[in-house]
């Protein structure tokens, strides 16, 4: 994990800046022989794309990605695939007055602080654009795990929209993807729908989000200590998603708040060879390593900060300012990260599915056996 | 970060089980001429002490530190620093009945399904001992920052311990090392010393907590996009820490329960060529690269799977039993997790500041200049 | 170094195969701030061009690079960089035969033995065309070097064309650029040129060839034990070029028939708190790290394995054939490899000096001084 | 590779100095479940123990290896192993002039000019008693490639000692053991057994050695192109040993005064699915991934910069002087480098069986199947 390259043994490397020529992403260490083409990748890009409706930025990028390397007469080479989107909807007329002012909890500021000096355009570097990379290259890694863990599904979903949550009772797996918030709780999507338009609408306002993703059929084994474990790299892969301010393993920050008796996941026997539980407090992962539960990670994203209300802020040259955002964005950027999510899942998975048989040959213990 | 090593260019590996003879760390890239001896490191060793009072493991562990390499007369030469810490208090016996059984919750069973083996004494390498090197480096780590950036502070203390938490109105900067709890609140600390003679004492049981990080005098651009940010780096590192289940900057989760109003940090002035801030809920860090405000970083940990209580599991073979844990454990880790994370902090703040350096220089943009 | 990516902090991702749509390098790390246009890295690709004369393969391709990302207004913004160069000329009807067969000598037969499959077309992955991308990013780490230390000079030329060896009494600097060979020796270079057309034109053959690539005003410091050494990264840097089979620094194999007194390279006095050395056998590197002395390496260029000649040879299906490679083909492919070797120079010097910041902020210590 | 760590995924780390209490090496992701104890690492470094005759140092060190973790019941567990080797013999009276001057051709200057200061004592970090570390790496390399390919067999030899080489036509395998020099040709030996008497005792002088290290039973498919390829991390591992100016695969420097028909690997059939070679110039390399045939690496040794001869020299103060080393120096320090070549032979083929079982899962292509 070196600036923009992720990931162990299978490795993107992302480039691109919002308002450039284009956008991509470097998969090094894919499994040669996977069967790969740009119709397995656009479904997850057409899922992530802006301008869909009217809870999303405006801007409106067909994100059609080619595939540049790495893939011979449809399977793939081992040698490294070049994912590449280009940029098509640039608008950079609406950026001018953020071209020498800092919108107040933004990047602008930092990359300014840090490197004397930024693309302003679109945010540059800090787009949430770049997260289209991370989505297809997600797309590669979801064709890796098809291949070798035939059983894995991941799938991401939004439990709550500033104040208001999903109601877990009401979960149904099969409404994520008919409502524009991808949310498992039809009632609370109605909700969200109202709330959102209000937000947008007439409060000039965003709002920040959590999103869940699980994954089951992980095998058990992954991960490794210390400094490698699949919790630790999940945390690290969600938390470098834009606006991310928070992660969580299963119970998360609540476990803090139970007793050694409650949170044991306790174990009631065996099945294949593989321990059955009672309960999944440790959201699938122990010491680092996956047990075979399904691994559950939460993160908290933040309420974008380019909104239409005036903020304090301040110009390059010190001088102060009340700055309103205008332009096309995401009153709640939170929706366009549950693919975002997904996808590191996907890449996750997949190094470290890698970087274990590297390690044990992808032989595991068994439970009752030798 | 690649199994049993962390950070990037100034980096940690740590080695050592608990029951074996010995644990320790290298640190390679470590800065010349740092001042450095055993007395740097000590102390902070000595703050996160097994045995020190009836709040922790009973187990007494001297955690006396040996600088084996790096350092000649007294100053640090540029080459890997050997940290050396023998264990002397392996009491073996103890730990019989889970040699072939799992604790419900542990590691030990993801070793085994991992490796096929483990090494069943005391936990092994999941043992929280391994966080003696942690704590042992960072003393290295905060060497390095006090000679670079003599104005860092950083400060860790608890801010709940199960369902009890802490008073922010009460809260004291000088309480933190006056009670065995690291808590800033007086009141709170007498709470928790009864809440938690209860739980070890009469429940058998254990409990959750939550750690609060700070670090002031971090200058603005330590950090980078995007996969090598400040916060995903602090994110691995916290989660890598043993029983930490969840991990927040700034606002953290509750960034999710905001709007975009109430997110942002104005900017209401600037002073010596840096941003003045109206609040943080950005923890001071904004697309990743430190902005110059506290960086705040939370994390959970989970109550210990080690309880004297019976819970359900199985043994090696598959057979059921009720599992109760003897031996020496701490009814609360997130205690001694206090200075484990004081230690990441500094790690990875030293490597972000020479990280910085490698591609900046260490020349940093400044508001109101050319 | 990772597959297909090189580099420390200064990082070189490359992509792309001989006959896809594209080929590329991304440049992780550059320090912001450098003045960078596509104007400053074409004349580099421009040296190394196929199709330029006889002596080389007649394939032509422009060559023209595109910087898709990381630069704004001129300069670079610390973020990735990414150098596009379009394919335009693959004749792939030429590469029947060998689709199915495998040249002796040549990367087709082990890509098929790791991978299973392989692009066959003009070689994939591991054709020379890939050098292409290096001596891009080679053109970036030289605007670097040109910023952070204007005098350093790097100059290579080959020194062997298969028996024939230049004197080094005639050494011309002057002279490189004026043959085809970037041979500094006038007389040699005329007799390169007849020999070379009689290889490749009576006698359908190929030859190999002694690259030398000298980089002076390099700084003491560069460097570092015991696994970062500054030659261990030159020797991986050249030996991951195509066709490469050996590399020296210095005086190389030949110090092997050396004694002690007359290897050691005296040193009589210093000049501005820097030692002056009576000569230079170690090629600018003692223990790894740059001396202040030019920095000398030198390797050796196979003869490509595409020929006319007819070899023994097997397909696929393991049927054998006399095999000639058809196509257009470099008869002595160590003369494109006098950019590339200049471009890795660049880079590892380049990635050093930034990796050298890190750990000492770039102070060094003095001869003469406290 | 990481200043002092070498490796993608089977990683060592070494730290220590020539007379500090100790050194040693941490190995990182090792395969569990391999039998290791010290008795399996004792031999080979028993093989490279300095004061074993008189061609040798005089420094007498046990060079006694402890496991001091990462081994379970005699089992590895995949935790990282510490291989310790307390020094015992320091004689740091010996080195009082060279504490403030620096040996012409010696480390010593350079550690001096990057770090401002270095542990003069014995050559510090620089001193070629680190190689004990890699070989007791190499000692467990050796364990897992044994259990991985059990057909591998790892030989070194000298091939030259100063003007003085082998005749291949006297190569008898079984004389290497049989003389102090590794030699394969027992009248070459029993010449430079004389040879070296002359250069130490009389001539007060050292001398330079080539080293050829061949490991035989290699399989197809190890290698990755481009920057990871199997001869460029063979090149870097064999520079990074002290004293190393060169290094050749195969053919070597001497491939490019061959032609491609005569370096051309004819392929004169197929045997188990593998190609059978009628030559093997490439060295067992192609494109950066092993054929199956004999990986062959030889590199050379300068004559070591610590002689009993005055050197022309300066003083850290830019005085000038005359120096000679006195103390216990190997007076051809390729005799012990051979050992260590085949412990980083070990190191990198262990860490490229592990790194392609990650992308590949181990499976190879084959000729005449499917």
């Amino acid at each position: 994990m070196s600036f923009n390259t992720f990931g162990h043994v299978f490795r993107m490397t992302t480039w691109g800046e919002s308002h450039g020529p284009a956008i991509g992403a470097t998969l090094d260490g894919c499994p040669p022989g996977i069967a790969l083409s740009e119709t397995d990748i656009q479904p997850w890009l057409d899922r992530r794309r802006p301008g869909q409706n009217r809870m999303m930025t405006q801007r409106r990028e067909p994100d059609a990605v080619r595939i540049l390397s790495g893939v011979f007469e449809g399977r793939t080479t081992g040698t490294p695939i070049q994912l590449f989107i280009e940029n098509t909807d640039q608008r950079s007329k609406d950026y001018g007055e953020i071209a020498h002012a800092f919108r107040p909890g933004h990047a602008d500021l930092t990359y300014h602080l840090k490197y004397g000096l930024r693309d302003y355009r679109g945010g540059g570097r800090s787009s949430a654009r770049e997260t289209a990379s991370r989505v297809a290259a997600g797309g590669v890694a979801r064709r890796v795990l098809a291949e070798l863990l035939p059983d894995l599904r991941i799938t991401g979903y939004m439990v709550r929209m500033g104040e208001k949550v999903i109601d877990r009772a009401r979960f149904d797996m099969a409404e994520i993807t008919r409502n524009p918030f991808w949310c498992p709780d039809p009632q609370a999507a109605a909700e969200w729908a109202d709330y959102l338009d209000f937000i947008r609408g007439r409060d000039h306002n965003s709002v920040g989000a959590v999103v869940e993703v699980v994954a089951s059929g992980v095998p058990a084994g992954l991960g490794a200590p210390l400094y490698g474990k699949l919790d630790a790299d999940l945390a690290a892969a969600m938390m470098s998603i834009n606006a991310v301010k928070g992660v969580e393993i299963g119970a998360g920050m609540a476990a803090a708040e139970l007793t050694g008796r409650d949170n044991a996941d306790e174990i009631t026997g065996t099945q294949d060879g593989q321990p059955v539980f009672a309960s999944n407090h440790a959201g699938g992962i122990l010491g680092g390593i996956s047990s075979g539960q399904d691994v559950v990670v939460r993160f908290a994203v933040k309420p974008t900060s380019s909104i239409l209300s005036p903020r304090r802020s301040i110009r390059e040259d010190g001088t102060a300012l009340d700055l309103k955002t205008k332009g096309r964005h995401d009153p709640c950027v939170g929706i366009r990260a549950v693919p975002v999510g997904e996808a590191m899942m996907a890449l996750v998975l997949a190094d470290h599915l890698l970087l274990d048989r590297a390690q044990t040959g992808g032989v595991r213990g068994r439970i009752g056996e030798g």
